[in-house]
């Protein structure tokens, strides 16, 4: 195959980034479109594919800019109430697509991205990050290889202090400001969620029956906003209807639980918290610490993670998948500490051998469904939502794919 | 007043241990009569209170133990099934009753409970020792004074591999083995839930309105045993009704949330998982930790870790009870460092003192009832489950209590 002739939609930091740190970089990729609604982000793009050596064309309607002549694939960057829409379209004109991640409004929306890749057969990959995290990719060889037995219950977080970006989101031009005013739900699960659905074999032999969510008052933003010297009086007068903590229980069919915290407007320090239990041992990636049955047990914990603080190094040498022992430095430099390199690795690759995507349409809808269903789950003082089966039964044969060898 | 003549009710490992460690060391009581079904463990409690030089009556039926003339205490440590039906008895009999934790397994139970108090007004406490746990008092002091903000969230567990005690418990004559054979549910929420409760002013200025739960499946236990050489026939054909983890989340009426877990079947390092989080900063008990707005955030957990492990010590001078700034060996000694010294001193003093009980009979209602309702709500999926108030309403005026000053 020639070079992939890709069109990149969505020239914000994220974009951005992307196209600097990844697109450019990878010999099989030629940025030959780019679009974003602001003008300043094409020319700004533009101008660092143009450093590269590539001249792409600029459109502020991404279908203009995917009616560029032979394009074969397209990245969309852009804000999440877009991801489908153009995703859908660009299936349709057949080109294939890397979907950045981000969360769904509507079932309807899910199913339609399916329905529409199922149709058109188009590739389609969502290109969730962490489910090539060093720690996640450590944890799910671990328990391929049965060292913490029948895993039972996986949990994990999307835990950011993202105050300052939303509070200055309408300034910044960031769409999660007006996620944050208008909806209350976990409406970024998926950082978390794709490493625990991979390893629990979700669409692949397990499914995601039930979403329940529950939300804690939003108290963070608004009394970051009113320390803020420079709020504008939108931001003063705003009244978000996101809670500070959103935390949210699925249930599977073959009866694990998983966990998950949305956690973005409070002090604290970065983690997702990817954590794996079993009956002969767990996994807790904040310390990132393995414990196998027998260990030793602490009465304090505080002595505990004295001893066990970073011990998993030392399950590395036999359990971390070959793509994380032989990085590159390009590859670190990437983004994320390599794991978009990786990501977007695994949607060329892919794209170029024929194979499978490594995370498909099943998971872009089912991850992002549960934001949708969060969001009624917490009206509803957390009642149980039903999760669509979008594989429509296909589930129950459909072979396991991890993202690497593990 | 004289010394306090008391009757202790459940002669197991934990009445044992708190006779020989808490009350046998108190000078303020005196036990005069001791009760178990079974006869020897009568036996081994009185000679162990004689050597002390009391001679206590020994009774295999309660209310015989209770017609003992002159009774000003009764101290409960039977199985958690029979708290309720002992306290409610004594009550009317006008023994104040010191009743240790456990769960419910009917809210008409709890109610019976609270309306038993309030008809004989004879005093109760629920010994919530986890209450006076040093993390847990340092934590609720820091959010007394504001250093966390406004608390929006706080989660906890009893997280505690027994395993060992649930499948041998009818050879060790332990309850919870027909707890973990027959009921699936949080059967045991008081250890988190207490000081989560109390910081949170439940049923004073505060209320818990809703309980939802999530069973994981339930394999730790029957693969546990499938490994014991020495297990029995009935252990090795029980199939526990129990799930590994069992999650749970409460709503409260001022808008905060409370994760809980219960998790006493995997192999694992002990922890209570002590949580607050608020719009200025957060506690973290695991690895007593606090982190203000402001410090420094680390992209890679582990770093943060490393830099923050144990970082709480440095907020003790200013903030630790005096309880524990001046706790003796004595109390150190008496069973789990210091948290039974304290928590049965808060029963004597506040008998003593004919003041309020630190922890009393509506806490023991809610508390305990998250366990009733749990139960139901798994099994609807995590259906939400109203809480009833049991202080029909007096939670509005109800002044806050602390276990200790603060």
């Amino acid at each position: 195959m020639a070079k992939i002739k890709a069109c990149v939609v969505g020239l914000g930091n994220r974009g951005y980034d992307i196209i600097r740190g990844v697109l450019l970089k990878n010999d099989d990729i030629e940025i030959i479109s780019v679009c974003d609604v602001y003008e300043d982000r094409i020319a700004r793009a533009a101008e660092k594919i143009k450093e590269a050596g590539s001249e792409p064309r600029g459109f502020t309607d991404y279908k203009e800019a995917l009616a560029v002549k032979g394009l074969n694939a397209v990245f969309i960057f852009s804000d999440w109430s877009s991801h489908t829409e153009i995703a859908v379209y660009a299936m349709k004109q057949g080109i294939p697509v890397a979907s950045e991640v981000g969360c769904e409004y509507s079932v309807e929306n899910c199913l339609r991205l399916v329905k529409t890749q199922e149709e058109t057969g188009t590739p389609y990959m969502f290109v969730e990050n962490c489910c090539w995290g060093k720690e996640e990719l450590l944890a799910t060889s671990m328990a391929r290889k049965k060292l913490f037995g029948t895993v039972v219950h996986c949990s994990g977080a999307y835990a950011h202090d993202l105050r300052h970006e939303i509070a200055y989101g309408h300034i910044n031009r960031h769409y999660r400001f007006d996620n944050y005013l208008n909806r209350c739900c976990d409406n970024y699960p998926t950082h978390e969620l794709g490493p625990i659905a991979k390893l629990l074999d979700i669409n692949r032999g397990n499914r995601i029956l039930t979403v329940s969510s529950f939300a804690s008052k939003g108290a963070g933003l608004e009394e970051y906003i009113s320390t803020r010297g420079d709020a504008t009086e939108e931001m003063k007068s705003a009244r978000f209807a996101q809670g500070d903590i959103i935390t949210t229980v699925l249930t599977c069919a073959h009866g694990e639980t998983v966990l998950l915290r949305l956690d973005t407007t409070l002090p604290r320090s970065y983690s997702r918290d990817f954590t794996v239990r079993g009956t002969k041992g767990m996994y807790m990636q904040d310390t990132n610490t393995v414990f196998l049955d027998g260990d030793e047990e602490f009465y304090e914990p505080v002595k505990y993670y004295e001893k066990a603080l970073n011990n998993a190094v030392q399950f590395e040498n036999d359990y971390l998948p070959d793509i994380w022992k032989i990085i590159t430095p390009e590859a670190r430099r990437a983004g994320h500490g390599g794991m978009d390199w990786f990501a977007y690795k695994g949607f060329t690759d892919a794209l170029i051998n024929k194979t499978e995507m490594p995370i498909d349409v099943y998971d872009a809808a089912v991850w992002q469904a549960v934001s949708v269903l969060s969001e009624i789950s917490v009206k509803q003082g957390g009642a149980p939502q039903a999760m669509p089966d979008f594989t429509n039964g296909k589930w129950f044969k459909r072979a396991r794919r991890d993202v690497c060898s593990l």
